[in-house]
Protein backbone atom coordinates (compact mmCIF):
# COMPACT_ATOMS: atom_id res chain seq x y z
CA UNK A 1 0.00 0.00 0.00
CA UNK A 2 1.21 3.40 -0.64
CA UNK A 3 1.83 5.40 2.37
CA UNK A 4 -0.74 7.59 3.42
CA UNK A 5 0.18 11.37 2.87
CA UNK A 6 -3.03 13.32 4.64
CA UNK A 7 -6.28 12.59 6.69
CA UNK A 8 -8.77 14.38 5.08
CA UNK A 9 -11.97 14.65 7.45
CA UNK A 10 -14.99 16.55 6.64
CA UNK A 11 -16.83 17.14 9.96
CA UNK A 12 -20.59 18.23 9.45
CA UNK A 13 -23.54 18.85 11.68
CA UNK A 14 -24.80 15.27 11.01
CA UNK A 15 -21.81 13.15 10.41
CA UNK A 16 -18.41 12.52 10.63
CA UNK A 17 -16.28 10.99 7.41
CA UNK A 18 -12.38 10.46 6.99
CA UNK A 19 -10.71 9.15 4.62
CA UNK A 20 -6.65 8.51 4.09
CA UNK A 21 -5.47 9.75 0.83
CA UNK A 22 -1.89 9.25 -0.91
CA UNK A 23 0.57 11.27 -2.34
CA UNK A 24 -1.57 12.27 -5.53
CA UNK A 25 -5.21 12.09 -4.01
CA UNK A 26 -6.31 8.87 -3.83
CA UNK A 27 -8.31 7.41 -1.37
CA UNK A 28 -6.52 4.56 0.59
CA UNK A 29 -9.42 4.19 2.96
CA UNK A 30 -12.38 5.83 3.96
CA UNK A 31 -14.58 5.74 7.26
CA UNK A 32 -17.71 7.20 8.38
CA UNK A 33 -19.24 7.95 11.61
CA UNK A 34 -22.99 9.25 12.75
CA UNK A 35 -21.11 11.72 14.99
CA UNK A 36 -21.89 15.28 13.21
CA UNK A 37 -20.90 18.08 15.83
CA UNK A 38 -24.64 17.85 16.67
CA UNK A 39 -23.92 14.50 18.52
CA UNK A 40 -20.44 15.67 20.56
CA UNK A 41 -20.57 17.65 23.53
CA UNK A 42 -18.73 20.18 24.56
CA UNK A 43 -14.94 19.26 25.39
CA UNK A 44 -15.74 16.12 23.68
CA UNK A 45 -14.28 16.88 20.27
CA UNK A 46 -10.58 15.52 21.00
CA UNK A 47 -11.80 12.46 22.12
CA UNK A 48 -14.32 11.67 19.45
CA UNK A 49 -11.62 12.38 16.79
CA UNK A 50 -9.05 10.33 18.82
CA UNK A 51 -11.48 6.85 19.23
CA UNK A 52 -12.59 7.30 14.98
CA UNK A 53 -9.07 8.16 13.60
CA UNK A 54 -6.56 7.73 16.36
CA UNK A 55 -5.22 4.58 14.63
CA UNK A 56 -4.17 5.91 11.26
CA UNK A 57 -2.93 9.58 13.49
CA UNK A 58 -0.59 6.91 14.06
CA UNK A 59 1.76 7.53 11.12
CA UNK A 60 4.37 9.79 11.18
CA UNK A 61 4.20 12.87 9.91
CA UNK A 62 0.52 12.29 8.85
CA UNK A 63 -1.15 15.51 8.50
CA UNK A 64 -5.04 15.89 9.44
CA UNK A 65 -7.31 18.51 7.47
CA UNK A 66 -10.52 19.29 8.77
CA UNK A 67 -13.33 20.79 7.09
CA UNK A 68 -16.81 21.27 7.93
CA UNK A 69 -18.88 22.39 11.09
CA UNK A 70 -16.64 21.56 13.50
CA UNK A 71 -14.68 24.42 13.13
CA UNK A 72 -18.05 26.39 13.91
CA UNK A 73 -18.90 28.31 17.35
CA UNK A 74 -20.67 25.16 18.16
CA UNK A 75 -17.96 22.74 16.78
CA UNK A 76 -14.14 21.74 17.97
CA UNK A 77 -12.70 25.13 17.85
CA UNK A 78 -14.52 28.13 16.23
CA UNK A 79 -12.44 28.98 13.28
CA UNK A 80 -12.94 32.56 12.27
CA UNK A 81 -14.42 32.67 8.54
CA UNK A 82 -12.14 33.45 6.09
CA UNK A 83 -12.99 36.99 4.03
CA UNK A 84 -13.68 36.66 -0.25
CA UNK A 85 -11.93 36.97 -2.11
CA UNK A 86 -10.46 33.96 -1.09
CA UNK A 87 -7.98 31.12 -2.44
CA UNK A 88 -5.37 28.87 -0.78
CA UNK A 89 -2.93 31.53 -0.24
CA UNK A 90 -5.81 33.43 1.89
CA UNK A 91 -7.13 29.94 3.13
CA UNK A 92 -3.40 29.18 4.40
CA UNK A 93 -2.78 31.46 6.83
CA UNK A 94 -6.41 31.04 8.13
CA UNK A 95 -6.22 27.44 9.47
CA UNK A 96 -6.80 26.93 13.06
CA UNK A 97 -4.08 24.88 14.29
CA UNK A 98 -4.86 22.51 16.57
CA UNK A 99 -1.89 20.46 16.84
CA UNK A 100 0.82 22.95 15.05
CA UNK A 101 1.79 21.09 12.18
CA UNK A 102 -0.25 18.22 12.14
CA UNK A 103 -4.30 18.67 12.75
CA UNK A 104 -5.98 21.66 11.41
CA UNK A 105 -9.60 22.87 11.44
CA UNK A 106 -10.32 24.45 7.38
CA UNK A 107 -11.87 27.86 8.03
CA UNK A 108 -15.32 28.85 6.12
CA UNK A 109 -15.45 31.72 4.18
CA UNK A 110 -17.30 35.29 4.56
CA UNK A 111 -18.25 37.77 1.72
CA UNK A 112 -20.50 40.65 1.63
CA UNK A 113 -23.52 40.54 -1.05
CA UNK A 114 -24.43 43.47 -3.32
CA UNK A 115 -26.49 44.78 -0.47
CA UNK A 116 -23.86 44.75 1.81
CA UNK A 117 -25.28 41.84 4.12
CA UNK A 118 -22.72 39.33 5.01
CA UNK A 119 -22.78 35.27 3.55
CA UNK A 120 -20.81 32.76 5.18
CA UNK A 121 -20.15 28.82 4.01
CA UNK A 122 -18.61 26.43 5.71
CA UNK A 123 -17.13 22.95 4.44
CA UNK A 124 -18.48 24.05 1.26
CA UNK A 125 -14.97 25.88 0.05
CA UNK A 126 -13.24 22.88 0.03
CA UNK A 127 -15.57 21.00 -2.82
CA UNK A 128 -15.06 24.33 -4.60
CA UNK A 129 -11.26 24.02 -4.62
CA UNK A 130 -11.81 20.30 -5.21
CA UNK A 131 -14.21 20.89 -8.45
CA UNK A 132 -11.52 23.11 -9.84
CA UNK A 133 -8.66 20.88 -9.32
CA UNK A 134 -10.66 17.96 -10.94
CA UNK A 135 -12.44 20.06 -13.76
CA UNK A 136 -8.57 21.80 -14.27
CA UNK A 137 -10.59 25.29 -14.21
CA UNK A 138 -9.07 28.39 -12.20
CA UNK A 139 -12.21 30.66 -13.20
CA UNK A 140 -16.07 29.26 -13.54
CA UNK A 141 -19.70 29.67 -11.42
CA UNK A 142 -20.10 27.02 -9.50
CA UNK A 143 -23.78 25.78 -7.45
CA UNK A 144 -23.58 23.76 -4.56
CA UNK A 145 -27.54 22.56 -3.74
CA UNK A 146 -28.79 21.09 -0.75
CA UNK A 147 -30.44 22.35 2.17
CA UNK A 148 -28.38 25.85 1.79
CA UNK A 149 -27.78 25.94 -1.68
CA UNK A 150 -24.15 28.01 -2.33
CA UNK A 151 -23.48 30.23 -5.72
CA UNK A 152 -20.15 31.03 -5.97
CA UNK A 153 -18.19 32.71 -8.43
CA UNK A 154 -14.58 32.20 -8.94
CA UNK A 155 -11.45 33.67 -10.72
CA UNK A 156 -8.37 32.80 -11.42
CA UNK A 157 -7.84 30.26 -8.38
CA UNK A 158 -9.91 32.73 -5.34
CA UNK A 159 -13.65 32.83 -4.60
CA UNK A 160 -14.19 36.37 -5.16
CA UNK A 161 -18.14 36.06 -4.03
CA UNK A 162 -20.88 33.73 -3.18
CA UNK A 163 -24.53 34.01 -2.12
CA UNK A 164 -26.78 31.40 0.37
CA UNK A 165 -30.27 30.09 -1.16
CA UNK A 166 -32.67 28.29 1.65
CA UNK A 167 -34.04 26.49 -1.30
CA UNK A 168 -33.72 23.00 0.46
CA UNK A 169 -34.84 23.95 3.07
CA UNK A 170 -37.53 26.09 2.08
CA UNK A 171 -38.52 22.65 0.45
CA UNK A 172 -38.81 20.56 3.36
CA UNK A 173 -40.08 22.87 5.27
CA UNK A 174 -43.37 23.48 2.81
CA UNK A 175 -43.48 19.73 2.02
CA UNK A 176 -43.60 18.92 5.50
CA UNK A 177 -45.29 21.26 7.85
CA UNK A 178 -47.71 23.75 5.47
CA UNK A 179 -50.67 23.34 4.20
CA UNK A 180 -49.43 22.40 1.22
CA UNK A 181 -48.27 19.52 2.93
CA UNK A 182 -51.87 17.67 3.47
CA UNK A 183 -51.93 17.57 -0.30
CA UNK A 184 -48.61 16.57 -1.22
CA UNK A 185 -47.45 12.60 -2.39
CA UNK A 186 -43.72 12.56 -1.23
CA UNK A 187 -43.93 9.37 -1.72
CA UNK A 188 -44.87 9.84 -5.59
CA UNK A 189 -41.82 9.66 -8.26
CA UNK A 190 -40.22 12.59 -9.57
CA UNK A 191 -42.72 14.05 -12.35
CA UNK A 192 -40.33 15.56 -15.37
CA UNK A 193 -43.22 17.40 -16.80
CA UNK A 194 -44.30 18.43 -13.54
CA UNK A 195 -40.94 19.86 -12.26
CA UNK A 196 -40.69 22.07 -15.63
CA UNK A 197 -43.90 23.57 -15.06
CA UNK A 198 -42.62 24.33 -11.80
CA UNK A 199 -39.68 26.05 -13.24
CA UNK A 200 -41.88 27.88 -15.88
CA UNK A 201 -44.39 29.14 -13.26
CA UNK A 202 -41.26 30.67 -11.47
CA UNK A 203 -39.84 32.70 -14.77
CA UNK A 204 -43.24 34.63 -14.02
CA UNK A 205 -42.70 38.46 -12.57
CA UNK A 206 -44.39 38.51 -9.12
CA UNK A 207 -43.48 36.97 -5.66
CA UNK A 208 -42.82 33.40 -4.47
CA UNK A 209 -45.07 33.80 -1.92
CA UNK A 210 -47.81 33.94 -4.57
CA UNK A 211 -46.22 31.55 -6.73
CA UNK A 212 -46.14 28.73 -3.77
CA UNK A 213 -50.02 29.19 -3.74
CA UNK A 214 -49.96 27.65 -6.88
CA UNK A 215 -49.15 24.23 -5.37
CA UNK A 216 -52.49 23.87 -3.35
CA UNK A 217 -54.51 25.72 -6.04
CA UNK A 218 -53.55 23.16 -8.55
CA UNK A 219 -53.82 20.34 -6.43
CA UNK A 220 -57.07 21.76 -5.73
CA UNK A 221 -58.46 22.24 -9.34
CA UNK A 222 -57.04 18.70 -9.93
CA UNK A 223 -54.72 20.81 -12.27
CA UNK A 224 -52.14 18.43 -10.81
CA UNK A 225 -52.13 14.91 -9.06
CA UNK A 226 -50.92 14.71 -5.53
CA UNK A 227 -48.13 12.67 -7.22
CA UNK A 228 -46.81 15.47 -9.35
CA UNK A 229 -47.33 18.44 -6.69
CA UNK A 230 -43.90 17.80 -4.90
CA UNK A 231 -41.86 17.81 -8.62
CA UNK A 232 -43.47 21.37 -9.39
CA UNK A 233 -43.00 22.56 -6.01
CA UNK A 234 -39.75 21.55 -6.34
CA UNK A 235 -38.94 23.02 -9.64
CA UNK A 236 -41.07 26.15 -8.65
CA UNK A 237 -37.83 26.84 -5.84
CA UNK A 238 -35.39 25.65 -7.55
CA UNK A 239 -36.71 27.60 -10.57
CA UNK A 240 -36.94 31.02 -8.59
CA UNK A 241 -33.03 29.85 -7.54
CA UNK A 242 -32.31 30.10 -10.76
CA UNK A 243 -34.33 33.33 -11.60
CA UNK A 244 -32.04 35.31 -9.73
CA UNK A 245 -28.56 34.09 -11.11
CA UNK A 246 -29.72 34.40 -14.80
CA UNK A 247 -27.52 38.02 -14.90
CA UNK A 248 -24.58 35.56 -12.95
CA UNK A 249 -24.79 32.90 -15.16
CA UNK A 250 -25.01 34.32 -18.34
CA UNK A 251 -21.19 33.92 -19.07
CA UNK A 252 -20.30 30.50 -18.81
CA UNK A 253 -20.77 27.14 -18.07
CA UNK A 254 -22.57 26.69 -14.71
CA UNK A 255 -20.82 23.48 -12.66
CA UNK A 256 -23.26 21.68 -10.29
CA UNK A 257 -21.75 19.56 -7.32
CA UNK A 258 -23.78 17.60 -4.67
CA UNK A 259 -25.74 14.59 -4.53
CA UNK A 260 -26.89 12.81 -7.70
CA UNK A 261 -30.64 13.01 -7.10
CA UNK A 262 -30.05 17.42 -6.67
CA UNK A 263 -27.45 17.44 -9.35
CA UNK A 264 -29.86 15.75 -12.06
CA UNK A 265 -32.61 18.16 -11.24
CA UNK A 266 -30.64 21.38 -11.35
CA UNK A 267 -28.64 20.09 -14.70
CA UNK A 268 -32.46 19.51 -15.80
CA UNK A 269 -33.37 23.03 -14.84
CA UNK A 270 -30.11 25.03 -15.67
CA UNK A 271 -30.82 23.08 -19.38
CA UNK A 272 -34.50 24.42 -19.39
CA UNK A 273 -33.71 28.01 -19.19
CA UNK A 274 -30.64 27.13 -21.90
CA UNK A 275 -27.81 27.97 -19.50
CA UNK A 276 -24.61 25.91 -19.62
CA UNK A 277 -24.19 23.54 -17.05
CA UNK A 278 -21.86 20.23 -16.59
CA UNK A 279 -22.47 17.98 -13.06
CA UNK A 280 -19.66 16.82 -11.01
CA UNK A 281 -21.04 14.13 -9.29
CA UNK A 282 -17.55 13.18 -7.71
CA UNK A 283 -16.23 13.41 -3.82
CA UNK A 284 -14.85 16.99 -4.39
CA UNK A 285 -14.37 17.37 -1.11
CA UNK A 286 -11.36 14.97 -0.24
CA UNK A 287 -9.53 16.40 -3.64
CA UNK A 288 -10.05 20.15 -2.01
CA UNK A 289 -8.44 19.08 1.35
CA UNK A 290 -5.89 17.08 -0.86
CA UNK A 291 -4.74 20.01 -3.11
CA UNK A 292 -4.94 22.50 0.12
CA UNK A 293 -2.53 20.73 2.05
CA UNK A 294 -0.19 20.42 -1.39
CA UNK A 295 -0.62 24.40 -1.22
CA UNK A 296 1.02 24.28 2.33
CA UNK A 297 3.90 22.07 1.12
CA UNK A 298 4.86 24.60 -2.12
CA UNK A 299 4.13 27.92 0.27
CA UNK B 1 -84.91 44.36 21.64
CA UNK B 2 -85.11 45.43 17.98
CA UNK B 3 -86.34 41.96 16.16
CA UNK B 4 -83.56 39.78 14.61
CA UNK B 5 -82.60 39.73 10.57
CA UNK B 6 -80.72 37.82 9.66
CA UNK B 7 -78.05 35.09 12.04
CA UNK B 8 -74.57 35.76 10.56
CA UNK B 9 -72.22 32.93 10.86
CA UNK B 10 -68.60 33.27 10.23
CA UNK B 11 -67.44 29.35 10.18
CA UNK B 12 -64.04 28.94 9.71
CA UNK B 13 -60.95 26.15 10.26
CA UNK B 14 -60.28 26.44 13.82
CA UNK B 15 -63.83 28.08 14.89
CA UNK B 16 -67.25 28.73 14.48
CA UNK B 17 -68.84 32.60 15.59
CA UNK B 18 -72.45 33.70 15.23
CA UNK B 19 -74.05 36.72 15.31
CA UNK B 20 -77.52 38.15 15.89
CA UNK B 21 -78.39 41.11 13.73
CA UNK B 22 -80.91 43.25 13.50
CA UNK B 23 -82.33 45.19 10.52
CA UNK B 24 -80.11 47.94 10.87
CA UNK B 25 -76.91 45.62 10.50
CA UNK B 26 -76.41 45.98 14.50
CA UNK B 27 -74.96 43.15 16.44
CA UNK B 28 -77.51 41.62 18.89
CA UNK B 29 -76.06 38.84 21.02
CA UNK B 30 -72.97 37.11 19.53
CA UNK B 31 -71.63 33.50 20.72
CA UNK B 32 -68.30 31.95 19.23
CA UNK B 33 -67.44 27.99 19.59
CA UNK B 34 -64.15 26.01 19.53
CA UNK B 35 -66.02 24.10 16.74
CA UNK B 36 -63.96 25.06 13.73
CA UNK B 37 -64.55 22.87 10.49
CA UNK B 38 -61.60 20.38 11.87
CA UNK B 39 -63.71 19.49 15.09
CA UNK B 40 -66.20 18.40 13.35
CA UNK B 41 -67.03 14.89 11.88
CA UNK B 42 -68.52 14.73 8.27
CA UNK B 43 -72.16 14.47 8.36
CA UNK B 44 -71.67 16.21 11.93
CA UNK B 45 -72.49 19.94 10.32
CA UNK B 46 -76.17 19.92 10.71
CA UNK B 47 -76.11 18.92 14.33
CA UNK B 48 -73.54 21.19 15.81
CA UNK B 49 -75.60 23.80 14.01
CA UNK B 50 -78.38 23.13 15.86
CA UNK B 51 -76.64 22.68 18.77
CA UNK B 52 -75.25 26.27 18.80
CA UNK B 53 -77.83 28.06 16.97
CA UNK B 54 -81.16 26.03 17.25
CA UNK B 55 -82.68 28.64 19.93
CA UNK B 56 -81.54 31.42 17.64
CA UNK B 57 -83.92 29.77 14.79
CA UNK B 58 -86.99 29.72 16.06
CA UNK B 59 -87.39 32.86 15.43
CA UNK B 60 -90.24 32.65 12.59
CA UNK B 61 -88.50 33.78 9.13
CA UNK B 62 -84.75 34.41 10.02
CA UNK B 63 -82.73 34.17 7.64
CA UNK B 64 -78.74 32.31 8.16
CA UNK B 65 -75.71 33.02 6.06
CA UNK B 66 -72.70 31.09 6.72
CA UNK B 67 -69.27 31.88 5.54
CA UNK B 68 -65.97 30.57 5.72
CA UNK B 69 -64.78 27.07 5.36
CA UNK B 70 -67.87 25.51 5.90
CA UNK B 71 -68.88 25.55 2.23
CA UNK B 72 -65.00 24.08 1.33
CA UNK B 73 -64.92 20.21 0.60
CA UNK B 74 -64.42 19.66 3.90
CA UNK B 75 -67.18 21.57 5.70
CA UNK B 76 -71.04 21.15 5.50
CA UNK B 77 -71.43 20.98 1.99
CA UNK B 78 -69.03 22.27 -0.88
CA UNK B 79 -70.20 25.44 -2.64
CA UNK B 80 -68.09 25.61 -5.51
CA UNK B 81 -66.50 28.82 -5.82
CA UNK B 82 -67.86 32.10 -7.90
CA UNK B 83 -65.54 33.25 -10.16
CA UNK B 84 -64.47 36.57 -10.48
CA UNK B 85 -65.54 39.37 -11.25
CA UNK B 86 -68.20 38.99 -8.78
CA UNK B 87 -69.69 41.26 -6.48
CA UNK B 88 -73.83 40.70 -4.60
CA UNK B 89 -75.24 40.06 -8.12
CA UNK B 90 -73.19 36.96 -8.66
CA UNK B 91 -73.17 35.88 -5.33
CA UNK B 92 -76.40 35.71 -5.00
CA UNK B 93 -77.26 33.16 -7.24
CA UNK B 94 -74.07 31.11 -6.49
CA UNK B 95 -75.15 31.20 -2.36
CA UNK B 96 -75.99 27.23 -1.73
CA UNK B 97 -79.05 26.51 0.10
CA UNK B 98 -79.37 24.22 2.93
CA UNK B 99 -83.11 25.36 3.15
CA UNK B 100 -84.46 26.85 0.65
CA UNK B 101 -84.84 30.89 1.80
CA UNK B 102 -83.63 29.93 5.52
CA UNK B 103 -79.81 28.78 6.01
CA UNK B 104 -77.39 29.63 2.89
CA UNK B 105 -73.39 28.83 3.02
CA UNK B 106 -71.61 31.24 1.02
CA UNK B 107 -69.34 30.11 -1.49
CA UNK B 108 -65.75 31.65 -1.44
CA UNK B 109 -64.39 33.15 -4.89
CA UNK B 110 -61.97 32.15 -7.35
CA UNK B 111 -59.53 34.33 -9.89
CA UNK B 112 -57.27 33.39 -12.59
CA UNK B 113 -53.92 35.93 -11.98
CA UNK B 114 -51.55 37.14 -14.66
CA UNK B 115 -49.93 33.62 -15.36
CA UNK B 116 -53.27 32.15 -16.06
CA UNK B 117 -52.94 30.30 -12.34
CA UNK B 118 -55.88 30.21 -10.29
CA UNK B 119 -56.18 31.52 -7.05
CA UNK B 120 -58.89 30.84 -4.67
CA UNK B 121 -60.36 32.90 -1.29
CA UNK B 122 -63.27 31.49 1.08
CA UNK B 123 -64.14 33.71 3.82
CA UNK B 124 -62.60 36.64 2.83
CA UNK B 125 -65.40 37.88 0.60
CA UNK B 126 -67.43 38.95 2.66
CA UNK B 127 -64.94 40.52 4.75
CA UNK B 128 -64.18 42.42 1.70
CA UNK B 129 -68.05 43.74 0.93
CA UNK B 130 -68.05 44.59 4.20
CA UNK B 131 -65.21 46.68 3.95
CA UNK B 132 -66.77 48.39 1.76
CA UNK B 133 -69.80 48.80 2.99
CA UNK B 134 -67.88 50.45 6.06
CA UNK B 135 -65.92 52.72 3.70
CA UNK B 136 -68.53 53.65 1.86
CA UNK B 137 -66.54 52.57 -1.30
CA UNK B 138 -67.05 50.53 -4.41
CA UNK B 139 -63.56 51.11 -5.73
CA UNK B 140 -60.59 49.85 -4.03
CA UNK B 141 -57.84 47.74 -3.81
CA UNK B 142 -57.88 45.76 -0.18
CA UNK B 143 -55.39 43.52 1.80
CA UNK B 144 -56.48 40.86 4.02
CA UNK B 145 -52.94 40.43 5.69
CA UNK B 146 -52.99 36.32 7.52
CA UNK B 147 -51.85 33.11 7.07
CA UNK B 148 -52.34 33.55 3.35
CA UNK B 149 -52.64 36.90 2.26
CA UNK B 150 -55.34 38.13 0.08
CA UNK B 151 -54.84 41.00 -2.24
CA UNK B 152 -58.34 42.38 -4.31
CA UNK B 153 -58.66 44.78 -6.41
CA UNK B 154 -62.75 45.63 -5.96
CA UNK B 155 -64.27 47.51 -9.77
CA UNK B 156 -67.91 48.80 -9.11
CA UNK B 157 -68.50 47.04 -6.05
CA UNK B 158 -67.16 43.56 -7.84
CA UNK B 159 -64.04 41.84 -6.76
CA UNK B 160 -62.18 41.54 -10.40
CA UNK B 161 -59.17 39.80 -9.49
CA UNK B 162 -56.85 38.93 -6.27
CA UNK B 163 -54.01 37.22 -5.20
CA UNK B 164 -53.12 35.16 -2.10
CA UNK B 165 -49.70 35.13 -0.71
CA UNK B 166 -48.69 32.53 2.09
CA UNK B 167 -46.47 35.03 4.18
CA UNK B 168 -48.09 34.44 7.60
CA UNK B 169 -47.63 31.43 6.97
CA UNK B 170 -43.70 30.95 5.64
CA UNK B 171 -43.22 33.32 8.88
CA UNK B 172 -44.57 30.75 11.09
CA UNK B 173 -42.89 27.53 9.35
CA UNK B 174 -39.78 29.47 9.09
CA UNK B 175 -39.51 31.08 13.24
CA UNK B 176 -40.64 27.65 14.44
CA UNK B 177 -39.09 24.80 12.24
CA UNK B 178 -36.39 26.13 10.21
CA UNK B 179 -32.82 26.64 11.32
CA UNK B 180 -33.31 30.08 11.71
CA UNK B 181 -35.72 28.87 14.90
CA UNK B 182 -32.36 28.58 17.13
CA UNK B 183 -31.35 31.95 16.58
CA UNK B 184 -34.88 33.57 16.82
CA UNK B 185 -36.11 34.94 20.30
CA UNK B 186 -40.32 34.88 19.60
CA UNK B 187 -40.49 36.20 22.80
CA UNK B 188 -39.17 39.82 22.38
CA UNK B 189 -41.27 42.57 22.08
CA UNK B 190 -42.23 44.18 18.29
CA UNK B 191 -38.43 46.00 17.17
CA UNK B 192 -39.45 48.73 14.78
CA UNK B 193 -36.36 49.70 14.05
CA UNK B 194 -35.58 46.09 12.91
CA UNK B 195 -38.87 45.60 11.30
CA UNK B 196 -38.47 48.57 8.70
CA UNK B 197 -34.66 46.93 8.44
CA UNK B 198 -36.30 43.68 6.94
CA UNK B 199 -38.69 45.44 4.56
CA UNK B 200 -35.52 47.71 3.15
CA UNK B 201 -33.78 44.45 3.04
CA UNK B 202 -36.53 42.65 0.85
CA UNK B 203 -36.56 45.57 -1.56
CA UNK B 204 -33.19 44.55 -2.62
CA UNK B 205 -33.18 42.59 -6.64
CA UNK B 206 -32.33 39.08 -5.82
CA UNK B 207 -34.79 36.33 -4.26
CA UNK B 208 -35.91 35.80 -1.36
CA UNK B 209 -34.91 32.50 -0.88
CA UNK B 210 -31.03 34.62 -0.70
CA UNK B 211 -32.78 37.24 1.71
CA UNK B 212 -33.95 35.42 4.00
CA UNK B 213 -30.58 33.67 5.17
CA UNK B 214 -29.57 37.27 6.25
CA UNK B 215 -31.86 36.45 9.25
CA UNK B 216 -29.04 33.69 9.53
CA UNK B 217 -25.79 35.58 8.95
CA UNK B 218 -27.32 39.23 10.95
CA UNK B 219 -27.59 37.07 13.97
CA UNK B 220 -24.30 35.32 13.14
CA UNK B 221 -22.70 38.34 12.93
CA UNK B 222 -24.22 39.59 15.63
CA UNK B 223 -25.48 42.53 13.56
CA UNK B 224 -29.02 42.15 15.21
CA UNK B 225 -29.90 40.66 18.24
CA UNK B 226 -32.42 37.12 18.69
CA UNK B 227 -34.53 39.70 20.02
CA UNK B 228 -34.75 41.95 17.01
CA UNK B 229 -34.40 38.78 14.35
CA UNK B 230 -38.78 38.44 14.50
CA UNK B 231 -38.92 41.49 13.56
CA UNK B 232 -36.73 41.92 10.26
CA UNK B 233 -37.86 38.26 9.16
CA UNK B 234 -41.61 39.87 9.34
CA UNK B 235 -40.40 42.67 7.83
CA UNK B 236 -38.82 41.19 4.91
CA UNK B 237 -41.47 39.17 4.54
CA UNK B 238 -44.12 41.56 4.52
CA UNK B 239 -42.01 43.93 2.59
CA UNK B 240 -41.80 40.54 -0.31
CA UNK B 241 -45.29 40.93 -0.49
CA UNK B 242 -45.93 44.54 -0.86
CA UNK B 243 -42.93 44.62 -3.50
CA UNK B 244 -44.83 42.52 -6.01
CA UNK B 245 -47.64 44.72 -5.24
CA UNK B 246 -46.22 48.39 -5.74
CA UNK B 247 -47.74 48.39 -9.54
CA UNK B 248 -51.09 47.75 -7.92
CA UNK B 249 -51.23 49.73 -5.67
CA UNK B 250 -49.65 53.02 -6.84
CA UNK B 251 -53.27 54.22 -8.47
CA UNK B 252 -54.95 54.92 -4.48
CA UNK B 253 -55.40 54.21 -1.20
CA UNK B 254 -55.02 50.40 0.37
CA UNK B 255 -57.54 49.06 2.75
CA UNK B 256 -56.06 46.94 5.24
CA UNK B 257 -58.37 44.62 7.34
CA UNK B 258 -57.40 42.03 9.59
CA UNK B 259 -55.88 41.66 13.58
CA UNK B 260 -54.70 45.13 14.53
CA UNK B 261 -51.24 43.01 15.45
CA UNK B 262 -51.12 42.86 11.90
CA UNK B 263 -52.86 45.81 10.50
CA UNK B 264 -50.01 47.84 12.31
CA UNK B 265 -47.40 45.61 10.65
CA UNK B 266 -49.05 46.04 7.32
CA UNK B 267 -49.42 50.30 7.56
CA UNK B 268 -46.25 50.68 9.07
CA UNK B 269 -45.03 48.75 5.99
CA UNK B 270 -47.10 50.38 3.92
CA UNK B 271 -46.17 53.82 5.05
CA UNK B 272 -42.42 53.17 5.07
CA UNK B 273 -43.26 52.45 1.12
CA UNK B 274 -45.32 55.73 0.62
CA UNK B 275 -48.12 53.92 -0.25
CA UNK B 276 -51.69 55.62 1.05
CA UNK B 277 -53.28 53.14 3.25
CA UNK B 278 -56.26 53.28 5.53
CA UNK B 279 -56.56 50.92 8.24
CA UNK B 280 -60.02 48.46 9.08
CA UNK B 281 -60.42 47.00 12.34
CA UNK B 282 -64.12 46.56 12.30
CA UNK B 283 -65.96 43.76 12.34
CA UNK B 284 -66.12 43.33 8.43
CA UNK B 285 -67.83 40.39 8.68
CA UNK B 286 -71.27 40.85 10.14
CA UNK B 287 -71.80 44.20 7.73
CA UNK B 288 -70.71 42.05 4.58
CA UNK B 289 -73.06 39.15 5.83
CA UNK B 290 -75.72 41.61 6.50
CA UNK B 291 -74.93 43.80 3.31
CA UNK B 292 -75.51 40.26 1.51
CA UNK B 293 -78.41 39.52 2.92
CA UNK B 294 -80.25 42.93 1.93
CA UNK B 295 -79.07 42.85 -1.25
CA UNK B 296 -81.10 39.15 -1.41
CA UNK B 297 -84.13 41.25 -0.39
CA UNK B 298 -83.65 44.02 -3.51
CA UNK B 299 -83.05 41.23 -6.07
Amino acid sequence: MTSPALLAVDWGTSSLRGALLDTTGAVLQAREFPLGILAVAPGEFEHVFNTCFGDWMQTPRLRCLISGMAGSRQGWQEAPYCPCPAGFAELGPHLLWLQPGRIALVPGLSSIDAGHTPDVMRGEEVQIFGALQITGRDTAILVLPGTHSKWAQVQCGRVTRFETFMTGEVFALLSQHSILAKTLDLKGEFDHAAFVQGIDHSQQTGSLLHHLFAVRTLGLMEHLSSQALPSFLSGLLIGEELRSQRQTVQNGPVIVIGSSVLTMRYTLALEHLHIDCEALDAQATWTGLWALARSLDAA
